[in-house]
């Protein structure tokens, strides 16, 4: 049998660890450890960062792995669907080589793992093919680290909020029933496919990072500028995570 | 000059605090601490107690204050804005005789400040009355907390999700464009008023606490164990705090 916990750590800042992912973190015998994409070096450092500086004592062993990488031809879904069987195959041997006898695995997840994040789905897989406990420690996402960093609230006075990707937002606007607006995952700047007349943005790159970068104003006077920002930070540091609330003004 | 922080602090585990936010309640001259509404000793006993586990040294002072109580009568919107204003004031108050000459005062935040919370709002009418400089510490939610627990994505792949009130399921119905629905600040049991068809329901009540409950299902089927759970816990603790996932099937 076992144990997995999903541990979220936060969005890049050490600092966002909470003390229940720290006594996870060494509770649990091994740590995995996926190296991925474009930020490979970035996020497996960081985690490698957070386990340096919260292990007491021994701790756990670390695991460092290489994750499969998706497949971006053809149907969207279907191709999500296929990488998640891959990764899942990935971490079955992992854990298996890991934890011959059983034992607790965490995983260390940006964020929360709730979040747009495929560890949920994955262990899912996994409980098909072994015997598997799920846990999940809450973590610190990138939402609230972007409201975090502009100081604003998420929501105007009782109001809903909608959270989506930049994919959707170009694919399908803006969507009916909510004045505030979350975008993440968008990786082309979608913002600029919407009528800005009376939107606002808050942007934040590296929210919650050491790097972190804030544009905030009326869409249509800072949407060039936030391009060109987000275009000279990934060039300089390789990759970005960035993420925005759009808000129309009501009053 | 006063540096006003709002340090969200997770929704009832005290492990939920992040390092950052231990860091600030230490660096602070003053902590406020709120008493008000029915859940009074129940919220006002852990944030002393949240402040008595992380406290390093001598720290800084504790000031527990009782806030005024909303006027429910008449327009919502209107009556929140004069309470706003009411706690404005005393906050201002509490401010001047803590920190006479200036300095760093602490809030603790329940779950994230950004999220359904009014403190920012009250910082900012504070800012058109005295220097202030306000900062924000990122907490866990109570979303993470009920993703946590069920073990569940916030979102299926890529789709969008709405974050709404009771009151506003009760008087609008499903929002249109999302799947999921995160229902918070329901006092009232508003997934009943819904047609229950293909829906999904994750409930928690007192999410991330040690009396934390939790039911889930179709709709149809628990909507009744919850009326009743949701009634017993408020009578044995004399206070609730819950919050819910809606989930219509898609497959
Ligand atoms: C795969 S999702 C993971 C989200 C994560 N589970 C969370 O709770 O925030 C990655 C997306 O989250 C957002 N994101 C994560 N970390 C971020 C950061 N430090 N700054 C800005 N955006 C971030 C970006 O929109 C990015 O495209
Ligand atoms: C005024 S809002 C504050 C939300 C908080 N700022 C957050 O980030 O979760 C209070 C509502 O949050 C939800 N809530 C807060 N703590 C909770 C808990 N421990 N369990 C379940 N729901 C909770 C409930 O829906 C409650 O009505």
């Amino acid at each position: 049998m076992i144990a997995l916990s999903l541990i979220g750590i936060g969005t890049g800042n050490p600092d966002h660890v909470t003390r229940q992912a720290v006594d996870e973190i060494n509770a649990v015998d091994v740590i995995l450890i996926p190296r991925k994409g474009p930020e490979k070096d970035g996020l497996a450092h960081l985690r490698r960062e957070i386990c340096a500086r919260v292990l007491r004592g021994p701790g756990p062993a670390l695991r460092e792995f290489d994750l499969p990488r998706r497949d971006g031809s053809g149907d969207y879904r279907a191709g999500v669907d296929a990488w998640h069987d891959a990764i899942a195959e990935v971490w079955a041997a992992e854990l298996a080589a890991a934890l011959p006898r059983g034992g607790r695995a965490g995983f260390l997840v940006w964020g929360d793992p709730a979040l747009y994040d495929s560890s949920l789905r994955i262990a899912e897989r996994l409980r098909a093919r072994m015997r598997l406990e799920v846990r999940v420690i809450p973590g610190i996402t990138a939402i609230a680290a972007l409201t975090a960093g502009h100081a604003i609230p998420l929501n105007t006075i009782a109001a809903p909020v909608t959270i989506t990707t930049g994919r959707r937002l170009r694919a399908a606007g803006w969507p009916p029933g909510s004045d505030t607006l979350v975008v993440m995952l968008d990786g082309s700047n979608a913002f600029q496919h919407i009528d800005s007349e009376g939107i606002s943005i808050w942007w934040s790159g590296y929210a919650g990072m050491a790097e972190e970068l804030r544009i905030a104003g009326p869409l249509a006077e800072v949407a060039s500028e936030i391009v060109a920002a987000r275009a000279l930070a990934r060039a300089r540091h390789g990759w970005i995570m960035d993420i925005y609330l759009l808000r129309r003004d009501c009053d």
